[in-house]
Parts: C-alpha cells; sequence; structure tokens
C-alpha cells in the first residue's frame, strides 16, 4: 500500500501535529514560507512520488495568504508526482459567499472550489461548511465531517442535558442547527426573532418559545466571527431570565470586535474547536477550545485506507 | 443586432407562448416528440445560427424526459451554430438533492446542472431555486428570478396586509421565506415546530409564536410536492384559532397524494404560479394560478439587450 | 487488489443477476427508485471506496429513466470515493442518432457520451453498438462486444449452416453484418433492395442473389425495433420461396407495433439477447431469448483483472 | 459587421484562390515554411483580431505535415485574437481510422478532431466524411457539404441518366452512396460481391444484380487511394460487358499504385475533385477534375453571414 | 459596438485613473474591500452585462491578496455576464517560479496563469513578464508589451546615448535585456560576472568588458526587488571607474532591504515605473517614476476596437 | 505491482533498445509504419492493460512524422486501458517556438505540450528542454533530465578541467549554460558578443573575458541545429589563440548546412548525445556520441518505482 504523508501549511501546524500524533506518525517535512517581496515559498523536504498525500490547511484569516499556501502546496505535490492529494481544510473559508443575493456579486465560495480542483486536489476533506451545498462546488469527492459530536459530548459530560436545558437558536439561520443539538441532547427550542419595527426603523428582538427562566441556555453556530449576532442574543436570553449562558461553534474566526463583544456578553462559557487557531490575545478566560484533532485522524486514516466515513460519522 | 428566438420544450408551452406574447412575438418552430421507442425526437424547424435563442423547459414531472427534451434541444442548437443558448429553467427539477445528507448518495442537482452545461448551455435563467447556492452549481452566468412579489402583489390587493394577517413557516426549513414575506406584508411571524417525543416516537407539532386566533394566516413555500408537511400545519394552524388559511408557492407539483391532501385541508386557498403546468383534473376549486410570464419575459428581454436584471428584480 | 463490486440499475436487473451468478458473487445492495416527483432516488447500501465498481445498466425504455439513473449512480459513486467506475451499457440506446443527416437535428449519441463521461464514468463496456463509430465518441476506454459468436453458434448447433442457409440482409444498411455471419456460417448472401419507383411513388422491393427455393433464410439485424423493416423483408423472402426463415439480432427493442408484426410474420423463429429484458406480454412462442450474461461476466473480469480482451473476443 | 478573412494552407492553396474568386476577394497574407530542422513556420502577415477566419486545409498526403500545419495556423490566429476560427478542411485525413476493429488500435480520426479542437478551432467544415459519424467527433459546430451534386451534374449533362446506366457499388461498403447515387441518376443498382472459396481462399467475385451487358456503369467511392478495389471491380464489370465504365470519387487520394493501376483499368474516365490537388505526374488523359471550390465558397459566406447552409445542400 | 469599461482593483488604482484619463473616461464603479476577517468583498456598481470589461490590476505585494481580488473581480464580472473580460496586469507577480530549477517545488507563476483562466478571464494584457515565455503559460491571449521605450526615450531625451555611456549587465540574466538597450542607445555592453572561488567559497565579481572609466553607466532589469544584486553591481562599476550610474527598471518592487540598499548604493538615479506603486516612504529623491499608462491605454483602446497591437510595438 | 512496459516510436529506436538493456528487459512489440497514403499506422502486439507504459520517441526531424506518432501511439494505449502513459521524450522538438517575440507568431512549443496531454499522456520525461520553463506548459508531471553530468564527465576523464580549459559561451543566450559547466569543471567563462555597427551594417564579433592563448576552449549548447552560430564563434575563438576546441551539446539536431560547416570548422571534437540518432552520412570523424541511455533508464526504473529522481539528478 502507498506510503501516506500528512503536511501542514502555516494555517494551523498545531492542529495538524495533534492529528499526526492520533495516527502515531509525525507531519512530513516541507519548507514555507515567504520570499522578501511577500511571495509564498514552499519545498517538500520528503520525496512524495506515489504517496498518499493529505495536506492539512485551514483557510482561516489571513485568508487569501493561507488559502494561496494551500494551492501552492497541491501544485508542488501533483509536480512532485503525489499519487493522490487531499485538501484537509478544517475551516472552509469564503464559505459565506455561496450564493448571489443580489445582482453583481462573485460567489467566491465556488470559485475557491474552482481554483483547489484546478491546482490539482484530488479530493476535499472540511468540516461544517457554512453551508452543505458547498459539497456540490466540488465535483471531486468531498468527505464533510460534523463537530456537533464533539460540542454534544462536552455538554453531556457536563450533565446538560433534558430539561434543565434550552437550546436558542440566535437568530433564523440557525434554526436547523438548533432543532439538531435540541434532539441530540433532549432539550426544548426557542427562537430569537429579530426584526425592525417599520415606524422608527428600531430593531427590536423577542423570543419565541420558552420559557427560559432558571434554565441553563446554549446557542450553538457553526462559526463565530464578529460575534455581533450571538452576543446581542445572549443578552436577550439573560434579560429573558435564563440562568447560565453557553454558547459554542465549530470555527472560533473571533475576528474585529468579537473578542470586546465576548468579555463584555452575559456569557458563562464560550466553546470552540481547534479547527483555527486561537492566539493567546483571544484566549478569554471562559473560552474553552475542544479538538477536532482526533476526527480528522480518524477520517484521514479511513480515507487512506478506503475504510468508510459513513459509518464513522453516522450521527451528526 | 442578432435575433432573438424563443424555442419551448413540452414541459409547459403555455407559460413559452404567454412569455413570447408579452414580447410581441411567435415561439420558434420545433418539431419535439419521441419516436416509438421512447427516445426523444428534435428537430428545429427554423435556422439560429448566430442567434441568440432561449429554450423554455420547466424539469418538472415526467422530470427525466424533460431535462433530456432540453438536453437535446442544448445540442441541437449548438451543432446548429446559435450565437448563445439560454436554457430558461422556470422550475429546476432535483433541486432538493443539492447536498449529500448521508453517505454514497449522489448530488443530483450539481449533476443536472454539470449536464446542461456540458451539453452546451451558455447561461441559465431560472426562478426559485430550493437553494439558493444553486446558483454556483454553475460556472455559467445564472439569473434566479423570485415569484415572491407576484405573490405578495396578490395578498396585498386582496388586503391580506399587516396585523390582519400572521404568515406562519410550515416547518423550520421555510423560516427564512416566512420572514421575508412577513417583512414585505407587515406581517407578525410564527413556526410550526415538529418533533418527536422521545418516549413514544410520537411527533408532536406546537406552534412557536401567536397568537392565531381570528387571524388570516398565509403560508408559503416554494415548491408544494405532495402537500403532506403544509397540509399538516394548515391543520395545526386551524387548530390554533385562524380563521382563514392561504398557502402559496412558486412551484406546483402537486404529485402523489397531493390534490387529495388538499382537498381535505382547511385550506381557503391554494395560491401557484405557472411556472409548472397544472393540468385540468388537478384545478381544484380554490387553486389560483398566477403567471410568471411577464416576469421571465422581462428577463429575456433584458438579457437579449444585455439591460441589467438587478435592476429589475431587487425586491425579492 | 481492490474489490469488484456489480451494482445493476433498474432496466436489467436479470442480467445484471446472470453476470453476477457467473462470476460467483451477489450484485452489491442498492436502493434505487422514484420520489413521489418522479425524481431518481438512490443510495449505495455498500461501501465503494477504493473499489473497482461496475454499474450494469442498459438505455432500453424507458430510455430517459434508465439513461438518467445511469447517470445519477455514476455520480453518487464518483461522490463515494470509487476507485473506477466502469459504465456496463449491453444497450446503448439513441444510437441510431449518430449523425446529422440533414440539418438542425442533434447528434444525440454523442451527447449521451459526453454526459456518461462528465457524470464520472471511468470506462464503458457496451455490445454490437449502432455503429462502431460510437466507440470514438468517447475518450475514454471503450470495450465493445459483438453477439454474433452467441448467434451464430445457436444456429450452427442446429445445423444451419452452409449451402442449406442463405444469409439474406433485409436492407442495405445490414449488409456488412451480413456479410459477416454469411462468412462465418458458410453461407451465401442475398440482399433486400427496397426503392420507389418514381412516378407512382410505390415502394417496391427486390431480392438482389439468390436464389432462395427451398432455402433456410437467416437476417440478422443489431436491434429490432419496430420490426417494420424486418418484417416486410420476411414477407418478400417468403415469396421468394424460402423453406424457412429465422430472424435474429442482439438488442430486442420490440416496440410499438413490432410484436403485432412479427406474429403476423411468415417467421419460424425470432432470436434475440437478454441485452434488453422482454417481458412477458411480448414473449412470443416462437421468441428465443439467448444470453450475453456468459460474455459480459467474463468481460467484467478480465478488465477487472488487466487482462486482455482482445484475446478473448478476437472473433466477431 | 467583422471582417472576413480567408488563409489558405500549403496543402491546396489553388483550392484556396478559387474559393476566394468565388467571394470577389483574395486569400489573407501569411508566411508559412519549414525551418531547416523541418519544424513548421507560420506568421501571419495581416491582422486577425476579433476577425472571421477560416483556414483552407485539406489533410492529404503528406498528411502530418498538412494537419501539423494546420494546428499551427489555428494555435497562431487565437493566439493573434481572432474572433472566430473555422477550420475548412475539404479532404479529412485519417478518417478510415475511425473505430476500433480490432485491440489496441487507435481511433486516430477521433483524436484529430481533438487536437485541431484543442489548437483553438471554434468549428469546422468538412466534406464527404469518410463516416458521417465523424461530425460526432466534434463537439463543436461541424458544417458537412457533400459532393454528390457536383459529380451527378456531371454525368447528367452528359446524358448518363436512368436506364442507360447502372450503378454499380463495387464494394459492401459503398452500396448507400450507391443507393444514393442511383435514386438522383434514375439509374438501376448492382453490387460487387466479393469473397473467398473457404477451399482453396482464392478469391472470387460476382456481381449481384445487373445484367450489365451495354450498359454504362458508373461507379462512386467517397475516396480513391491505392485504387485496388476499384480497379478490380471495373475489371469484373468489363468482364460482364458493360459498353462504358466511368468511376467518380470526391477525393483523389491516388497514392502508391494507385496511378499504375488506373493507367491499366479498362475504364473510360475517372472523375475527381480539387479537394486534394492532383500533380501533373498524376493527370492521367481520362482523369477530370470537377470543383468543389463554389460549394465551398457558398458555404463560408453562408456561414460567415449567419445564413442557413442546410437550406443550401438539402439535396445530397 | 459593445461598451468599454475599465475597473481597477486595489493594487494600483493611481495608474488605473492615469490609464482612463488617456482615454478620457472614468474608471467604473466597484466596491471594494474587506470583511472583518479579511475575506475579501466585490460588488460591481455599474453594469457590465455585454461589455467589454478590463480588470487593471498589478499582482504587486501584497501579491495574494491582489492576486485574490483579481480572481475575485473576474468571477464577479463573469457571473454579471461580462461579454469579455481582459485581466490588465502591468506586474504579473509570482513570475520568478516559473520553472522547477530543483525537486518538489512548484511552478507558482503557471498555476496563477491557471487561477486566472480558471475564475473566468478572457485574454490578458501584461508588461515584461519575467520570462517571455509565461505567455505560453496561458491558452488565452496575452498581450505583452515593453515599458523598454519608455526607458530609453528618457536617457536618449537627457543625451545618454552612444559612446558616452556602456551598457552594464548587473548579472548573467540579464544579459539579453543589456544587449536590447545597448543596440538601442547605441551603446557598447559590459557585463558583471558573479562567481564564488571554490577554495574560500568568497564571491568575487569581475567586469567582462569594458573599460567604464568616466563612462555613463547605464543598468537595466526587469524588476529591482530587494536590490541586493544591482546594488552590488553598481558599487563595483563605482569601483570601475564609472561616473555616473543609472538604474533602471519596468517593476520597482522595491521589497525588504531594497531602499535602505539604494540610499547607500553609488547610483545617480533610480528610474522605475508605475506598473507598481511607490509609496511615500520609499520614494528616494534621486527615484524617478515614469508612466507607462499612455502605453497601457493605447493597448486598451486597440484591443477593445481589434486593431493590431503588433503595429504599435513592433519596437521593443 | 503493475508492470513495466516501454513502447519505442520509430525517432529513435537503438536509444530505446540501450535503455531496455540497462533495465534488462526488451522493448515491447508494436507494429508501426505507414500506409500507402502516408497515415500513420499503430498497433500494440502486447497487451498493456493496467500497465505501466513508457513510450519513447524523440520529436526529432522528420519532426511532424515522429510527434504524429507519438500522439497515435498515446491515443492507442490509453484506448487499450494502459495504467498510466509516461510520453519519454528525449528531444522535445519545436521547443525554440516557446514565445511570442512578434505579434501573430504561434507558441508552438505550447501548443505541442497541449497536444501530448489531450491525446492522454500522464506525464512526461525528456531532457535539456531549450527553455526550462517549457515544464510549465504541462500541467501533469514533468521530470527533467540534465545531459550535463554526462558531457562534463567526458571532459573531466580526459583531464579538460580547471584552468587549462575556458568555457567560452557561443552567444549570449547561452551564458547561463556556459557558466554552469564552468563551475562544474573549475573553469572561467568567456562570451562571444555579436553585433552589427549600425553605420556599415557588418557584423563584428567580440570575445568579452579571456585571454584565450593556448587554452583548451569549450563550448555548450543545448542543441546544434544548423551549426552557423557556433561555428562561427569557433572560428574566432581560434583566432583569439586558443590551442585546442571542443564543442558540446546534448542535442545533435545537425541539419542544413550543419555538417558541412562543421567539417569546415577549426574544431577537435564534436560531442553529442543519442537523444537524436545521428546517420552514418553525418558522423564526422571527430564526431563523438555519448548515451544517456543510463540516465534515462534510470529515471524510468525510478518513475516506475515511485523513487525520488530529485536525488538523482541534483547536480546540474
Amino acid at each position: 500500500m502507498r506510503e501516506l504523508k500528512i503536511f501542514s501549511g502555516q494555517a494551523n501546524p498545531d492542529l495538524a501535529k495533534k492529528i499526526c500524533r492520533h495516527l502515531h506518525m509525525e507531519p512530513a517535512m516541507i519548507s514555507l514560507g515567504k520570499f522578501p517581496d511577500g511571495e509564498n515559498y514552499c519545498k517538500l523536504d520528503e520525496d512524495v512520488r506515489g504517496r498518499d498525500v493529505f495536506l492539512v490547511q485551514s483557510t482561516c484569516p489571513p485568508v487569501n495568504d493561507n488559502l494561496f499556501e494551500l494551492l501552492v502546496m497541491i501544485d508542488c505535490c501533483k509536480r512532485a508526482s503525489a499519487e493522490r492529494i487531499t485538501a484537509v481544510i478544517p475551516y472552509y473559508g469564503y464559505a459565506r459567499q455561496d450564493r448571489k443575493d443580489e445582482g453583481r456579486v462573485p460567489i467566491t465560495a465556488k470559485m475557491v472550489a474552482n481554483l483547489i480542483v484546478r491546482a490539482g486536489a484530488d479530493r476535499v476533506l472540511t468540516m461544517d461548511l457554512h453551508a452543505a451545498q458547498i459539497q456540490g462546488f466540488f465535483d471531486v469527492p468531498v468527505d464533510h465531517l460534523y463537530a456537533a459530536p464533539v460540542l454534544n459530548e462536552y455538554f453531556s459530560e457536563r450533565g446538560m442535558v433534558n430539561e434543565k436545558i434550552v437550546v436558542v437558536s440566535p437568530d433564523e439561520g440557525s434554526i436547523k442547527r438548533a432543532v439538531g443539538h435540541g434532539k441530540r441532547l433532549g432539550a426544548p427550542l426557542a427562537i430569537v426573532d429579530k426584526r425592525r419595527t417599520s415606524a422608527l426603523e428600531v430593531q427590536q428582538s423577542t423570543i419565541i418559545g420558552g420559557p427560559l427562566d432558571d434554565k441553563i441556555v446554549l446557542m450553538f453556530d457553526d462559526m463565530i466571527s464578529t460575534a455581533g449576532s450571538i452576543c446581542g442574543a445572549a443578552k436577550l436570553v439573560k434579560e429573558s431570565g435564563a440562568k447560565e449562558i453557553h454558547i459554542a461553534c465549530t470555527h472560533g474566526v473571533l475576528c474585529g470586535p468579537a473578542i470586546d463583544r465576548l468579555r463584555e456578553a452575559p456569557v458563562d462559557s464560550i466553546i470552540v474547536t481547534d479547527s483555527i487557531p486561537v492566539p493567546e490575545e483571544k484566549r478569554l478566560p471562559n473560552l474553552v477550545q475542544l479538538s477536532v484533532a482526533p476526527l480528522l485522524a480518524e477520517a484521514i486514516k479511513r480515507i487512506h485506507h478506503d475504510q468508510s466515513i459513513s459509518e464513522l460519522f453516522r450521527e451528526r
């Protein structure tokens, strides 16, 4: 059987190392960096000829640099005659630009898919895409993992299940996700409904469902970016009498005013995964980072050995 | 300027005729049919060399026949040297198979997009795709229209606006759509929340939001297929005290038990468009069919004349 | 060595089962069907990751449904990471639309080839294409089998060889085929020449070659569709004094008035293969169905094991 | 309207000049030749930016040089920003390698089609392809002309029609063609049937149909290559009592022993077209060369002006 | 005639403005920027449907951001139905990674070409590519301009021609360029030959050719990046007795230690063009920036009007 | 492991045989030739199904025939289901047409790359490309070997190293190559600088660097075509006092007046490799042909076994 090689880009080398540790191997040697003019440099320091290569690179900020590094790594492996190249993209950036809501805008998430395939990727392994339809942006096989079990397990282990908790969807777009977690955790559902009153154009949010009094409220999202929406929802939930509030997401983008908002928000804990690295300065005391490395490692192992992934991840 | 030609497939010739009437032209002559062995037959009876060709064909049931006829028409026009071929697909079938929810299933909506482009379509004009991301399944330009203004206008003209009505989302998947209509019509929102109780596995639906007493309830969906979900919701809404119930959708697929269910359901009117033809035997007394022909005609005219479409359809 | 998996579409599951029996294996599990709106449903019930997959599906009537099901199965296997996908198409529909005889018609046989490849097929195994050039419509490898040995063997075993018989070509298009069978069976050749007299436009057929008196006449074609041409030829042959008439083809499409015509025709036996299933109601008493399953099974085995096929099927 | 430019390769510049004369224009200036190492040289001496370019080049012997020159001209025009490039290939070489008759051979006719398109041709104009299915080897539009009317007119003008003549097919492969000419000329049909006797392996040809006594016999083929088959047929026809024998083809390849054979054969005249130039040394006294330039010129004019070609060439 | 629209990316808006001024038009309106998470934002504020669109964007540092912005702009214009998209890339970044000098490295310059075409560019207009072969990395038409006449004119106007000057090539890679300028300016040539002595691995440079005493020395390069090589050469040239030293390049990348080195170097003037913007802090007193806007504007005008460019830029 | 098969085209069968001898195997059986009309004939006489196939074919003169034969062999292997096809092209013809130096010319080297890939080659093994950027003309992996070590070893073994010799670059284009050899052989460098005096347009060459008195001069080039440039340089070098002159190249094209010029030139020996066969009549007494077969054989072996090539050929 052809050999497995895992290379890490510079986006999240710690995650790659953890994945490799689960697989009892070392990340393969690669020289990555930038020339003085900012152009990416890439040289494989190990032979990949005929190997089964996995390239671990989230396209988190700085997104263009990370994405382009991934493309360069793919080109490099293709020209170095890798047998198969799997782009492992725990966080798929540009995913929110997945449709034309208005005229004259790009569908960048599709273009990124096209670029990855054009560069030479044979397949993709990713996690919690902002929209599941992005799988269809690719014609190569995509294995799409869910971090939900990791998050649910965290809460279950802490006894946050069933009637003790309410799963609150912070906006309309997250309802399906909230329903899923609610079912797994046996919890009732409530929804924050935001709208502007026509007269004065003041936003007025209400909670549909409940009551939340003395409840532990969990709020889930696929990503927390500037944290505006979820912090607003947390405030409203708190005002509605919730005892504790925990917010959880797969992808902790945490950009712009996110950290300031989260510090101010009435939130007991913030759960993210390591699909995106959280730098020291963003590690709030109540921030918990769970690892998706075991999940990714198991998926890589199964892909490499042609074993079923659907068996493993049937439970969303 | 190159000449505009509109050909109609056999899926909805009446719609094509209406579109042409709005454009003060006749549908172009084409011979379509089947050989005795069921293979599609196609012959253009007018020259398309250098012309700007639009092929109107919904991929409604019988979906495979309609889709394949569209593909054959495209191949035919391409080989006959049409300058540009626009597939006008008012109803885009297979749209619900737009992602892999489980392992080992196809993403048929993407495959269909690939087939249409492979056959030779240069662009696509469609309406109310089940998921907006399907636009990104194409690399050719897609103009995506919304029938929502047509539906909203219908209710507005009948005074069904503001506090008199409640827009009820029949399930979690339709909430975004419900919010959109609610905002346009100035109406409050409620949601039907279906779930199974874990103990006895009995489905129990509740309405989040309300109250509905003595309200006119409007429920919207992109399509009504077997009508199971929306008829169930209508029953619950009725039990919750609604005075009138009107359900509306762009695409009246109305297949399987749909007509029987709708006949039984406590529904005052059913509004569909002519994106899919409704045969005589399905025309319930309370079924109203609105026409999207003016919308499609205007879009075709603007595409042909290189005029902006976004200006026209800015209002969703 | 990667595992062999054979899936059957719904076009001819019996043939697939026979093929599998020859290979001492079971057809792989797959769920196929239609949703209430007529859209194809497909789910692989076995893992195909890294497997060598063969999809058995004739594109016989209902041709669009069978073709689309094949495409969906291909997409499904591709996204489920099959190592290699071979479309096994014993009867390749739309083959007669293989060129533009007149302006403004499609070349559907080529378009179908493009669709199959676009969906993701890596190779094709087919039999008695209406025109051998259709192989060239594909850029992927095509293995093209001939059922002629199966048919010839049938007649040889019954002593229908050499001077006892005459091979009659029912029209100009089938002469090459008639020549081939004639050579194999050591038989003389005659041709039915159809033409219209210019004055009255009455068709008048004559037999070139002969004599046929007291001869056993065999007539071959690649397919019998509406059976008009071959039944007309049979009548003429009978009038020319033939003692027995047997007609044989690979693909028994038998559509439209075929069965009625064959019932009336002065034909002693009708030989078809199981490349297309013959339903109960079409099984005339003098219809014999030979199986190409051993041929297809052997081909699949050899393709799977990278063994030469040309060695096997050198004899046309 | 964008300007029309016609460039000629070195295969048949006389034909290109005649085509241009019919269109009242000059062939565009181009420098073509070979470097000392035999590599093709090409430089356009006129601007083609935004022009509608036609490249006239038969791929007759020396076929590889002529084909490669065509490819280089296409690349040249593409990079020089021609608006549209039509490869005008009056004689399409490699056409007889259009299918795999045996294992492990190429389908060169398809590969050539792929190369022409890959180099950048937008469309193809050709004539009397050896097999009509070769049109389907292209996905770009192909306009396929027939020289048959030119040949038929030649014979009609000389009174060789109806019962005075017999159209004889020189082998089984040409029967369809013979039928076509027979119908146009109102003439009866006969066929030369070649076969080997099994015992002594001696070839024995017979004529099916007739009688030929005192008849003028016309034999048609798409091309005369080494002239072996047609000269053999002529001898047999002569022995069968024919008064005159005329043979005609579109493409006078006339290679190898062709001229010697034709000089010896009992043939009254040999009709070819100028799809392939006939050098002085091959111009037998009884060889007549008809011009297809008017046909090609009219086709080019119509393609350029987006006028229907099917109208023009409906009569095969 | 379809309308011309020029959009500018954020890499060098001043150049785009100058180009537009030469064409008596305004740059088209576009909203470009970044979301808080660093993802590019793009919205065309003018309609491009059916327009002839030029996108001006050098891929200078920050190269990945500028390149990705270009790709997004292309996708945006393509989906908004632009008739033709020309990527105007005055400085083509990543050009030095144009071949594999060693194993296991990418050919990034090719990959970038692939990405630009994959995104949807129909053609490219660029200037002084690091290697002319990069034109061949594209299959779409590339118009490749030279800034040499702009530089030569600058020196000619100042009387720096013929025997007064010596053109010195700063290294082996620039000799061809030096020869070209030398010929245009009528000047003799000298070459800086760098090598390491094997014993002590000390680099020792010598000047081949000369003498340089009391000469005005001009040194040319396609780009000045970190300025190490050219500053070293300048020092050596100075030590060899040169009276004045002027260095000139098309692309003033000026990254890393470039400005410090240039400030220290014995260089009388530094000539760059505006293919890359030079920010205020890099504007050394002896730095002169010439504009290539007239050149690019003329090229755009000619491309738009289908006029020959080779006529204009024949003089390298 | 899949089996290795090496087929040889007709360009250099001796080289292929030598390569096979190094690998202790026989070239695979193939029938190659031409039909009477000059069309290439190809039939594999061994099965390649699932094999790892290498096709050895230099595209030396007659370049179009050799190139087309290579393309046909590739098509043949692809359709015969080879697992992997590597085009081994020791001499890559058309390499000098690698860029547009002027308007309206092709980039034939790129087009050839496109044709090779379009025909179906999975990878390329070549040697001393005229420009290294041609690697980037391919998106499939290219292994690019250098014959320099073979040439250097020849001179080293004969003691032609260090101060005894001078490496002279025959023109500006070869300086990089001369530098490389100079470094390996420890030799100083000189350059022949050709230019035309402006007044009388007489070419006047001078040698930059030196002195050459009593030195052994080595001159290297990638190819010797008509030998004009290098023979001119040799004459000048001789006049400059060189004791011995040896010229060496990888590719001995030796076309047109090359042999006459070399016979006359003051050259002590001419070293070429067997990348191109040298026919008897061109074998001058002082011509030495070194073999690159061991190099190619080792590369093929390593590619077949997925072993690193960069390790082997690190030394240029």
